[in-house]
């Protein structure tokens, strides 16, 4: 498996583009996105377990009854969620991208993304579907993957290709999100295509089997957003024998598909509002993987551990903390807890307790930019990881004058 | 009933004192507090639901199987948590107190708060004791509420007096609690007073009913702390027939019980670590209690509302958004919210959707000092209230650096 550039459009028979529609005040930054591919694809997507629902989920969840779509149009600045006229304005949008690509209504997956309750009208996606389309090429990926960023610093794409029957697959992605960030079943907003031939069922088990182990461990701020959602589309033009069931294609296919949600998921918390610190927690030795996971996920979602981060403070009685309220079956007496980070590593709890190490090392360790906290059960043999980033000033500039 | 003054040593046969006895470096601040009944009481508990327990956890959790105790010794500083020797010191300092006292060892209840896994030694309660024990007066409560404070800015300390059988009966208490603080089941540090005669059995009883709609209905940081606790002591010297069962008196101690923790509640939201402003959240019209609280509580632990309010900004969207995500029955559709401070009441949602407002009147509603972010559900008659504070620059600025 080898990292291409491309991202979204890496995959065969895939263009995209993004343009500037009006939704945003400001005219420098992209507003409306798209992805196309030239054939209609397999289509699998997983949604935000959020009671309040963003209304393009609700037209996009309809449209891929059929597990077939063939685009993908999103837009960033308004997330078009507890809006009287929702469903409405995603029906339109969708009927006018199809109008215009010549495809059927129903293969269109509609996203929005922005701020909640603000009052939308089908202007922006009128003026802005034409030169969208305009817009579509093979270079593409970086327009779309700016268009859907909202408090984003950088765009995240993606893309590995691979041998499947002899045949090169390429599968590649775009991600949004930065705050409201902790996904419970779907996600932020991905995008993620490929020229694999698989069928709907198959691409949507294995869509739905890997974001338990990816988007699901992540976590910003432990605020579960209303428009979370990943899509896959495959377009099967890689050539490939389809793959129908599971079996070594399959898998080889899983293992494609989560290098690229891993990086994903690696780039969104790394780009959490504000995030100064890139932020895994990796446990192992637990009794059972649900123990793991909360116990990792815990760590990742303390406010207290994520802030002792921010201030390279080797504070570890947070993360014992953490692990104790999570909610997993632990031995709290048997807990080992280490920083780890380029500059080096170093252990700071075992069995529970305190042991003494050098403050001068554990910030010098804790200063780096990517740091990883390593907890060690010794209670079994299940491990997990889940990825997050400090809580800083910048965290609360951002969410404390959003809207204005 | 009426507000009186005297915090925890309100009632008759109460003394309280606080020094310094070296386990902070500041000379300025008190570390050690007592509180003592010249009699024994009835002693009631409840306890933090973190496997992670602070080592005075466990001692006094044994020390109170008969439901008798006398004194209360509580050092800030150093949690005693996470320390190989923990149980071993917390046992030491309940025999030098109840010596010095001549108590029963038994009869102390021993708590303490700080950072967790620092090392500590008994050498500094062998000092405090001698002095702490001279120090004890009825004006001691201020004293012994500034001894238990961390990161806590202002003292809490509330008492009330009420009737039972025509004899005057005084419940009062003190709290400490600013970071960490997300109870569940039980709560920071509290201790509660009273000269009310009741048994044991009915005084847990009463306890253990309140936290569920007073401290477990608070959160600063969603971060459940190791060492929360709540005790009531009760000594019996207002002369009122002894509660043994339910009735009328136990409804009258209840509500007298009620209207202490709901102010020691407030007090701890109020001053949640670098809060600028105190939240309330009350759901009304909900199908059940359960779905009024999961609600109510989400709203108030939500990070990106935490930050909305710390900018005066009306953003209603998170408000909804937390809802959604909170594990509560509800309609989404229904769902009516309005903001109210002592400067009026704005609505800002109906049925779930935006509705039209004056952003300019909703920003001076939420620039004062103590909000209440009301939910109406129009899906029953079950209604609660949760408290909290706003999410600011020096919630972090405490915690990047908090054992520095």
């Amino acid at each position: 498996m080898k990292v291409v550039s491309g991202g979204v459009t890496a995959a065969k028979g895939f263009t995209a583009g993004g343009v500037h529609c009006g939704i945003r005040k400001s005219r420098t930054k992209r507003d409306l996105g798209l992805i196309y591919s030239e054939v209609p694809c397999s289509a699998a997507a997983v949604y935000t377990t959020n009671l309040v629902k963003g209304a393009p989920l609700l037209v996009t969840k309809n449209h891929l009854a059929d597990g077939v779509a063939q685009a993908c149009i999103i837009n960033s600045g308004n997330a078009n969620t507890c809006n009287a006229n929702g469903v409405e304005i995603a029906e339109q949008t969708s009927s006018l991208l199809a109008k215009e690509l010549g495809i059927k209504t129903e293969d269109v997956v509609v996203a929005s993304t922005g701020v909640i309750g603000q009052p939308m009208t089908i202007d922006p996606f009128k003026r802005g579907v034409l030169p969208l389309v305009k817009d579509l090429s093979k270079d593409g990926s970086p327009r779309a993957a700016e268009a859907i960023m909202t408090t984003d610093t950088v765009k995240k794409e993606v893309a590995v290709s691979f041998e499947l029957d002899g045949k090169e697959v390429t599968v590649g992605g775009i991600a949004k999100g930065s705050g409201m960030i902790h996904p419970n079943m779907a996600t932020m907003l991905v995008f993620i295509t490929t020229d694999c031939a698989i069928s709907p069922a198959m691409l949507q088990k294995a869509l739905s089997s890997d974001v338990k182990d990816t988007f699901n461990m992540v976590s910003v701020d432990g605020d579960t957003s209303t428009n979370d959602m990943v899509v896959v589309l495959a377009n099967g033009l890689a050539g490939n024998e389809k793959i129908e069931e599971e079996g070594e294609n399959f898998k080889t296919f899983m293992k494609a598909l989560n290098s690229v949600t891993v990086a994903l998921c690696k780039a969104l918390a790394a780009d959490g509002e504000g995030a100064t610190k890139f932020l895994e927690c990796s446990v192992t030795g637990a009794k059972t993987l649900c123990d793991a996971k909360k116990a990792a996920k815990a760590v990742i979602c303390s406010s207290l551990v994520k802030a002792a981060m921010f201030g390279s403070d080797a504070n570890w009685g947070r993360v014992l903390c953490a692990i104790g309220y999570s909610g997993a079956d632990v031995d709290v007496n048997k807990v080992d807890v280490a920083f780890c980070s380029k500059a080096g590593s170093i252990s700071v709890c075992e069995k529970g307790a305190s042991v003494d190490f050098s403050e001068e090392i554990a910030k010098k360790i804790l200063s780096e930019k990517e740091i990883t906290i390593a907890v060690t059960l010794h209670d079994g043999e299940a491990s997990s990881v889940a990825w997050g980033s400090d809580l800083t000033y910048d965290y609360v500039r951002i969410n404390g004058d959003y809207r204005t």
